[in-house]
């Protein structure tokens, strides 16, 4: 008993410090390992296939509306790095340069990718000639660099996995209908899959990414009442084309500039599940995402027909579609139940000889605690079923806990008060300038995290400067 | 009909200048572009997606034995480069090295992993502390940077894509049956898969990784009769493990040294399937790796129910689990058909006004360009039968191909004379010394591609100094 409390006592609880929680829950439920390389870090087998279920989800419904993937190289030489203004702006400070290949010092230093826009465009240039060359519409699954100073599992680390989608359309319009597209792929990959609810908005031109005309965010509520950007769909206009002289032959046999997007979805809304549905027994994995969404748990498995039957169990479950595997490690009973938790597992099943004996199962389920004892043969069926109904209960307490936190603001005074006492988001009207939005983050420490496309109106007037506003927007510290 | 030739015309014969045909191959069938960074290139969508199968069939295999999936840093610190001897000697002539991060130098530079052994021992050096936590079978799948003085799309390029496995036991027999184990998935994979028959053996000493005890390999041939190294497979015996300290505590309470293994395959992969199946016509796909199986191609598309019985018979086609797509675009149906065997797609159904009245389409096989009239409702089940027949045809033409181009040889002049008039592989004795190797590499450009497993005694004396020999070597000019 003392080393199954061991266990949950290695976890801090989430309200002492949320911090500590996180970093505790990442290395307990082994997600993650941490390296010689600072801020780089090791995916561990339970947290990639947590990604491998994100990508494969994700990649199926890219590739449903069209997109094709591709791969490009690691490297940008720093000549076609600069040659967009406000995006080298943007990035060449956070950059890793590769300064010697081999032996011999490089002519030119290549730095290792951030992003990809500068290659995707350098490709395009080559490859669009006609309008029957347009759209192209690529993907690519890489991991990138961001030499950031301080760093977080999963959150922010100097490399990270990402798929980063670039687009080139004929028109402005067919652009912007991409932009918002792919936006809405993730915010239905979120909600459907993570059991995520977002809010789906425009950042402010403050807030967009370094060379965009329009940046288009998902932003979703942790635990803390912190948001997290959880994806991006960026509209180009035509400002890398002009920069790139990426140009069509139109069939006014003119000659055109395209209009570009890109959009991009990391490793981070691994964090961002923890930080979501996590609890102070460990990670809590919606079902459609977790890598093993049922664990049979043998209760004295050295008893006649324990295992067998186990087998059993775990073959009928398999057939059913469930992911399901058994621990017929050496642990103790109980030290399994903490470990099955800590990882987030939604389902247990129980099973010991007294439960041989009357013919049935006991299911444990992650998210209420709620136990039900089933007869065998109505296992997977059961099983099945209660899999669905803790996706969707997941999806609902994330709903009301983002509900319960999010504050409508119309003075200046309730927003700092409110920002400090009542962590969350905070919907306010803004009059438009970046002076309100420089002052609030300067005094709250809150960004705007977005204009949402479900306007309704708070106020009449500007939460900072009190002039007249027609905007709402969703305010909030963030990670 | 210029046009047409122009596409056929533009691929040099592989008679002519092998090396130039397989290029011209690389760029027609869409596979690759050249991008500004020397010796990396773009693996566009025709050629990711064979990449995509490629992963998806290998990753099937491995999760079959147990492995399991991870993700490494692409950066290792200098120092941990270092630490094991051999390696580090193999591999830092050929790293590229990051000396800035952000706006600051570096203290310690790092490099662009060439490989992960060391990254893997650093992890498993932390990780493993008891028997229980053996054995570790762990695997990624990433990008790897070599920087090549002179590079060939996939065959050998500055940044290339692999899977690279990473495995830790309790017995030195355990990491040999995992290195045998692996080599004979990448050759089943080769073979039932890619359809390129292989030659499983060990490298000489002389060949081996650096810092292996033994390196297995699978070798194959190429059209133009030089071998391709296929996939590696290694036994570390327990000499990483003392570089890096990687010890555990066994049953009876000693402290052990791990044994280890690493085993490798890559998109040069890609460059086998061309060179090994390709024509004068352009790619050759197996079926079971081919993103597209078959294509239908409509003739006269805007004649009435052309278009519609084309969409009808791919949804046939599909719910047969027949990969397939139609080719509706405004080219000629004639240039339709130079593109799809450039991008060697198995099978083409024509289907034009005539075929309509007559309920049926013309199926024509890539291979062997046989035609078939087939009625509309026998063509799911006759293309899934063909492309099966077209998997094995591929496979015995290659195996065909390689038993032509093999010579059993006694002399060494013999030797000398077969590898400049026969391009292919020599079978020869050797008396298992370096000095032959080296003499052999010198006078022939050949090397020791393996020492097979399957041995037969060609001669009682070594080919190149005439002492007493016992094994057997596959000797070949080598990509």
């Amino acid at each position: 008993m003392a080393k199954e409390k061991k266990l949950v006592e290695a976890i801090t609880s989430m309200e002492d410090d949320f911090a500590q929680w996180y970093t505790d829950v990442v290395l307990k439920a082994d997600l993650i390992d941490y390296t010689s390389v600072k801020g780089c870090m090791v995916i561990k087998p339970a947290g990639y296939a947590i990604w491998e279920n994100i990508q494969s989800e994700l990649d199926r419904r890219f590739k449903e509306t069209g997109v094709e993937n591709v791969y490009l190289p690691m490297f940008i030489p720093e000549s076609l790095l600069q040659k967009e203004k406000d995006h080298v702006e943007g990035f060449a400070p956070e950059v890793a340069w590769v300064t010697q290949g081999g032996l011999e010092p490089l002519q030119e230093r290549l730095c290792v990718r951030p992003t990809s826009e500068t290659l995707f465009c350098d490709l395009y240039a080559r490859e669009i000639h006609s309008h029957r060359d347009l759209p192209k519409v690529f993907n690519q699954w890489c991991s990138v660099v961001r030499w950031e100073k301080t760093t977080r599992p999963f959150l922010r680390s100097r490399e990270f996995l990402w798929q980063e989608g670039h687009t080139a359309h004929a028109t402005a319009q067919e652009a912007e209908e991409r932009t918002i597209q792919m936006l809405n792929v993730y915010a239905d990959f979120c909600e459907e899959v993570l059991a995520i609810p977002v809010i789906k908005g425009r950042k402010t031109d403050k807030e967009k990414f370094a060379g965009a005309e329009a940046t288009y965010t998902i932003e979703s509520l942790m635990h803390d009442g912190k948001a997290l950007q959880s994806g991006t769909s960026h509209n180009f206009g035509d400002g890398f084309a002009k920069a790139f002289g990426i140009q069509y032959t139109d069939k006014d046999n003119t000659l055109k500039y395209v209009y570009q997007t890109s959009w991009g979805m990391t490793t981070r809304m691994i964090g961002a599940l923890i930080m979501v549905h996590g609890d102070n027994s460990g990670l809590k994995l919606p079902p459609r995402i977790a890598p093993v969404q049922l664990m049979i748990v043998p209760i004295r498995q050295d008893a006649p027909g324990v295992l067998d039957k186990a087998a059993e169990l775990e073959a009928a479950l398999k057939a059913a579609g469930v992911r399901v595997k058994t621990d017929v490690s050496e642990k103790s009973p109980g030290w399994k139940f903490s470990e099955q938790e800590m990882r987030g597992i939604p389902l247990r099943a129980e099973l010991g000889p007294k439960d041989l004996e009357k013919g049935q199962a006991v299911l444990v389920r992650r998210d209420t605690r709620e136990k039900y004892i089933v007869p065998f043969e109505e296992i997977p069926a059961k099983a099945a079923k209660l899999l669905e109904e803790i996706q969707q209960n997941m999806y609902e307490t994330a709903l009301a806990h983002r509900n319960a936190h999010t504050y409508d603001v119309t003075s200046y005074e309730e927003f700092k008060t409110t920002i400090n006492e009542k962590p969350g988001f905070i919907r306010a009207m803004w009059c438009g300038c970046q002076e309100c939005e420089d002052k609030i983050k300067e005094d709250t420490a809150a960004t705007a995290r977005c204009i949402p496309f479900e306007q309704e109106q708070i106020s009449g007037t500007c939460v900072c400067c009190g002039k007249p506003a027609k905007k709402m927007v969703y305010w909030g510290r963030a990670y």
